[in-house]
């Protein structure tokens, strides 16, 4: 199984990092994408060369054709035919162009953004018989979708939002339905800008207020019940299945053999799909069957063990939830897959009544390397130090040396006091260790924040490269009792989680 | 062609009388809806006896049930399973329910909505440690679609609005995707529930507040970006054809045999559809080829006319466009519609070049009813009037007695003073009166809205009952010359719309 220790980039879906501070305590649980301007940082050597002079500027032929295409996109009515078709070149020349170009795309986009924010608001006013001035008023009344000026007022500053020249901008690229086989629709490129946009906002002025109002539309044309539940399995066709291998963020896909062995007759994989771009998923879960709560990865993923016997399993495991968007970011809908998956596993198999993970914990390593001595020692407790002293003498100086004394070259055949350490520690770190109030590690903050438990910690569970590297080889199970998820999360709200047995001996 | 002499209440469909004052120009053109409150006068008689006193109160009991479910609703986070199955339990309580219920349900609903909002409000602040509380703002904060509290200020309301409990309420609804078989998704559900919410409005106290978010969602729920335009065929499921009989709303569909006609091999009909609801045409429109452009709907409607011979047809019809959902009313998609049928048109028949309307003028005998002797003199002016007079003596002493003299039993028979005085009337009615600065007809404001031209009127061309007691039989052609939309429609705000020559003679 050395397919996973490729020490690759990709993350495990659920990170999360940089909380924001202010915003209140549960609603920052479930999140399942990081903050905006998270990916920054990994893009940044790509990209900080290119533009350290601050982009590649565009031909001044160019850029004045594209400030003219943009301020129509911007200013015209949504049926606008001349409008619509300067979205569509607009949309073709993006697509068509390179890094640096699409940069300095965007550092225009921008700047034609805020100048005709102003002018729409302009407009405002009533016809003044000027036929260009009044196309742009009903471009403004078309994008509000029957605003209201009836003087009720101020109840729902949603309609008024809507009136933004921005958002018509986004309006109307989303309403172009891809015409030309090379150009995908609409609403499709928007999400591959979206995540172009993401990436710059913080070096390209005027990209984040842009953001701000497709973050907003998002939200809304992929709610949760605009979307559809679908399974992939190995009839699925190859070029959807080739996004999976693409797209999977926890345990990399090795082959078209480890494919079909996660596609297998024994497994299971739901997706969402968003109806108007039906050979995308925008998150997949895997799921295996097992008789008893899965302990490790590697026989999960093991191409050479044979099928389950569907009759016989209780168990439905969860062992990969990957984004695949990431100009979806900060939409949320992966709180929703879990739930409706284990209502289509309870149709499809009334006899599993047991639904787990089998997770990553990316954030331990990371965590227990900036701890002091004094704070692993608090995290141990007397006993366990003590255990650890009699052993081993003198304990590490720092988290960094109990990272690396807790870090064996084979897992599988660590001494019990080892094992026995760094499951302590970690179930202290999934348990105890808050960020902001909240689950520090991004995996379990998602699963927590769904309401589910944390069962149990697996040692020797992941021993990839990555595994090993993150979590010592560690896993954790967060089991999904469907009739306790309420009731776990106000628990964990009035800061007391539920945990499993195994688990409480830990801390 | 007696079927259409039923004189019933359907109306055609871009019917939209009462525009809102004080919204500027051109945002006016092209709404497809009327404004919210207008089909209460229809429903009067149908419900104001029975709800005389406020409506049937609902059981003490019932009452106090449904509120619990109602709160929870409009305050758990959008995950949680209780709260979601109180939705589902309220839904399947308010479908199976009769008109008195509905309307106390959606009393309820008011109610609670004012109070849960207020609620939410005061939540906002930090998690206190207290379980229930928490989890109402977490709930706020997965409304809020991941809400940006970084201090960066109200650059956009949109994120903010969405945070109430009302969208939250509605966005749980939307969520339900309809597992008992007896039950609509609740995208579906919703629609349903708002055409209730906009028949009630006016005597519901708090609905109105609710719908507006309603609407606003609705707004990007059905963003045209999201619909996909399908063609309707003879091969279409006939669950889904009956839908149509039913739905149309400009020339009634008599029976099967008529259908067929309208879907024959010669003939084209295309739909918007929400992915969501893939059975449920959201507007459709039914097309014919011609050589010429049509001069009447009987001929068009004639079950017995042989095919007409598609190689050598010039002329695209629009005969009929029906919106089919009350629900959407408010939303705008009637004015993609025509371009997007126009784009498939000349894909799928390339010598075709011609694009018109065969459309009803259904203000015209109401408007003319209303004018006095003076107003009437004005419009027909000198020349026409002194004709009138040679041959009739005087002319009617008001609008009611100039209807009655145009309006004769056989239209077809008709003598050409009372043709050419008739159609000057309708001439001037459909190019010179406006309401609010807008075409005063609700189908000519919808067509000239979307850039057509008023090309030419033609007499005896709907011999309905319907057709003869809104317009003594006369229809109007709308053109739709693709590459001239835009400047028709420039023109039209600066007060000086595009006409056909014919119809330039009549004023």
């Amino acid at each position: 199984m050395n397919s996973f220790d490729t020490g690759d980039q990709k993350i495990s879906a659920p990170l999360g990092e940089s909380e924001p501070a202010g915003s209140n305590f549960l609603s920052r649980l479930g999140r399942w994408w990081g903050r905006k301007g998270e990916a920054e940082a990994a893009t940044k050597a790509a990209n900080g060369v290119a533009h350290a002079d601050g982009g590649v500027p565009l031909a001044t032929r160019v850029a004045r054709r594209q400030r003219e295409q943009l301020r129509l996109c911007f200013d015209a009515r949504l049926t606008d035919g001349a409008a619509n078709a300067a979205a569509q070149a607009w949309q073709a020349e993006y697509e068509a162009a390179g890094e640096a170009t699409r940069r300095a795309m965007l550092e225009l986009l921008a700047e034609v953004a805020s100048s005709s924010g102003e002018k729409a608001a302009d407009a405002k006013g009533e016809g003044k018989g000027d036929g260009k001035g009044e196309a742009k008023g009903e471009a403004k009344g078309e994008a509000k979708a029957d605003a209201k000026p009836d003087g009720k007022g101020g109840h729902s500053g949603l309609t008024h939002a809507l009136s933004s020249a921005r958002i018509r901008f986004f309006k109307r690229l989303a309403a172009l339905h891809g015409q030309r086989g090379s150009s995908a629709c609409g609403l499709h490129f928007l999400i591959q800008l979206r995540a172009d946009m993401l990436r710059w906002q913080r070096r390209v002025p005027g990209l984040r207020v842009l953001d701000d109002d497709l973050e907003a539309l998002f939200s809304n044309w992929f709610d949760v019940g605009l979307l559809e539940l679908q399974p992939i399995t190995w009839d699925s066709p190859a070029s959807l299945l080739e996004k999976l291998i693409r797209y999977e963020a926890v345990h990399e896909i090795a082959s078209w053999t480890d494919l079909r062995n996660r596609l297998d007759s024994d497994r299971r994989c739901y997706a969402f799909f968003h109806p108007r771009i039906p050979r995308e998923p925008l998150i997949f879960v895997e799921v295996a069957f097992v008789p008893e709560m899965a302990a490790n990865v590697q026989t999960l993923l093991d191409e050479a063990a044979p099928l389950e016997d569907l009759r016989r399993v209780k168990w439905a495991i969860f062992y990969s939830i990957s984004n695949t968007q990431a100009g979806l970011r900060g939409v949320s809908f992966g709180n929703f897959l879990l739930k409706r998956v284990i209502e289509e596993l309870q149709r499809e198999f009334p006899k599993v009544k047991q639904f787990a993970t089998l997770s990553p914990i990316p954030g331990f390593a990371d965590w227990l390397r900036k701890q002091d001595a004094d704070a692993v020692s608090r995290a141990l407790g007397d006993k366990r130090l003590a255990r650890w002293r009699e052993r081993h003498g003198e304990a590490p100086a720092d988290g960094a040396g109990w990272l690396a004394a807790l870090s064996p070259e084979a897992p599988a055949d660590a001494d019990p006091l080892t094992r026995d350490t760094a499951m302590a520690l970690a179930a202290h770190y999934l348990v105890r260790e808050r960020h902001q109030a909240l689950p520090a590690d991004p995996v379990a903050r998602f699963h927590l924040g769904n309401g589910a438990c944390v069962e149990r910690l697996n040692w020797a569970a992941d021993l990839s490269r990555k595994g090993r590297s993150q979590s010592c080889g560690m896993m954790v199970n967060y089991l999904y009792v469907p009739e306790a998820l309420d009731d776990n999360l106000a628990r964990l709200g009035a800061g007391n989680p539920r945990i499993g047995r195994s688990v409480g001996k830990l801390l």
